[in-house]
């Protein structure tokens, strides 16, 4: 099974460790044996200026996600919304109603799918892909989420080359390595069976250091000093 | 103390990573210092003719279960029902409506019971051993349940000669190896305490590999490929 | 960010491995990087005679993490009730009912709050320190944790060399190991990123053994036995 998946993650945290905006989102593709992603690519955000609030992420994923299926051509697209692997084509306002889900998450669902089914539906009609609400049941999500840690700490290599300081908020249990030119990226949770990522980056000097969130238990920062 | 639990698991996959049916029901005989069983019995079920809807589980593992305990004579038998460690043979009409768990939980239970209540009281007549409902909370029923992947990709492994090629859904995180004469597994959440097991089989030649479920995430897959 | 932080753990054991009573209060001093404890403090209770259905643990943790905080002025004060980080001194009868917590959540702190708002209130007047309730969402609460854990290990060495024999329950997924006069204890959850303690003992001679509750998964059990 060839999928691409997409999600958001990685935070700009202030000096009380509290997240300001949010810096990535990576779609990717994965394959057999799903372990990491065989292509990825991102869209960064302003994380100085982001509404964490919104509902912004769950679109900015399914744009990306299908920019990238439009070139690889998968078996299936996995964005990270819970909904038992509905197919977002299908998300009309009565079957939104009839999810198990809370009635805040029906109101934002409602509100979502005005953008989100047409645009799975035209995406289905055109290739026979499913785009899917699968959320963290999937593990080709949790890769994406490892990417999007991995680019947040790229962005945050290259800000902190110019600003001298950033502090960068990891997505929940993963850890990070800069290794000369390779930021590597890893889940910490073992029951996920390894999973990982690895981005090339330009070689320069910087010290580093990735610690636990004093106030957000499992998640970790990656912060850096030049 | 001496435990003797039972559970079900391992389930044949389909080309999507769908469950199709479940393979074994395990019985352990688990004693201290509670990692690993010292004896453990087996029944196979028919994965290509189950009915996944079903109640079946529960009753072959207290029939299991209590196979085993007649033979070794533990000091209580522990079944995959998280009830809190309630005694069955206690669980009337009344018990189980006072019970703190969802309606359909208690449906569940109300009709169970007519088998289960009946067999635990008598067990408990002639032995004077308790039968309760103790869940996820017994470390017991968490090695019966990585036997029953054992067990299962034992059968994986038979199959797989025959047919060629066989696909299977292991337990929640534990994973397997085949070495020469031996399947080892283990679970993967540390947070366990270093819970496995083993089983010996005949030696024959054949590739194997172990991956996540792309749609389940902390769940592994093995497969057998002649 | 430095935090004082105070939890309760550590329970003698009965010969079904049910808790009796707490043994050990720990306050910890915590400093970037957050993965253990500079300094650490021990109140110890009877576990002989302890009412494990009343609230006095909060509040022993409440005075502790104060007298630990008052000596070396942490910039926060975290105590073990996920309430969001709210501030105590804050808790009044209004701002309880409108937390989003359970019924029986709200009595406790409103009967709690008569004795720790005016502490936190006069504590916070003093030094402008705050006392939040944050809770499992804090790293120092799970540090506290472990060393409550380490003290009570300590306190079941001292009480096994008198007595011949005790079995303690740990605090979840953490393990512990005695080395020459040390005990070190570390968390078996990876996710919380490598959190660990340490405490000087006196060196004696005595046979120990780490293994799983068999009746309360991701809880390990510390047994002496002289
Ligand atoms: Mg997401
Ligand atoms: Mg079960
Ligand atoms: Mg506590």
């Amino acid at each position: 099974m060839r999928i691409v998946a997409a999600d958001t993650g990685g935070a700009v945290l202030d000096e009380n460790y509290n997240p300001i905006g949010l810096i990535a989102t990576a779609a990717v593709l994965v394959e057999k044996p799903y372990r990491t992603a065989k292509i990825s690519i991102v869209r960064y955000s302003n994380p100085f200026d982001y509404d964490l609030s919104g509902r912004q992420a769950l679109k900015d994923e399914a744009f990306l996600a299908l920019k990238l299926a439009k070139k690889v051509k998968p078996d299936v697209v996995h964005l990270d919304s819970t909904l038992g692997g509905i197919e977002i084509r299908k998300l009309d306002d009565p079957t939104i109603d009839a999810l198990r889900i809370s009635d805040r998450g029906k109101a934002i669902w409602h509100s979502l799918r005005k953008d989100l089914q047409p645009l799975a539906k035209k995406f289905w009609e055109e290739t026979g892909i499913e785009v899917i609400a699968i959320g963290k049941e999937s593990v080709a999500v949790r890769i994406a989420e490892i990417y999007a840690g991995l680019y947040s700490v790229k962005w945050g290599i290259e800000h902190g080359l110019e600003k001298g300081f950033i502090r960068i908020g990891l997505p929940r249990y993963m850890k990070v390595e800069v290794k000369d030119d390779r930021i590597f990226g890893e889940s910490l949770d073992p029951r996920e069976g390894g999973l990982y990522g690895e981005l090339l980056i330009e070689k320069k000097d910087f010290g580093w250091q990735v610690y636990p969130n004093p106030i957000a238990r499992t998640f970790m920062v990656f912060e850096i000093r030049v």
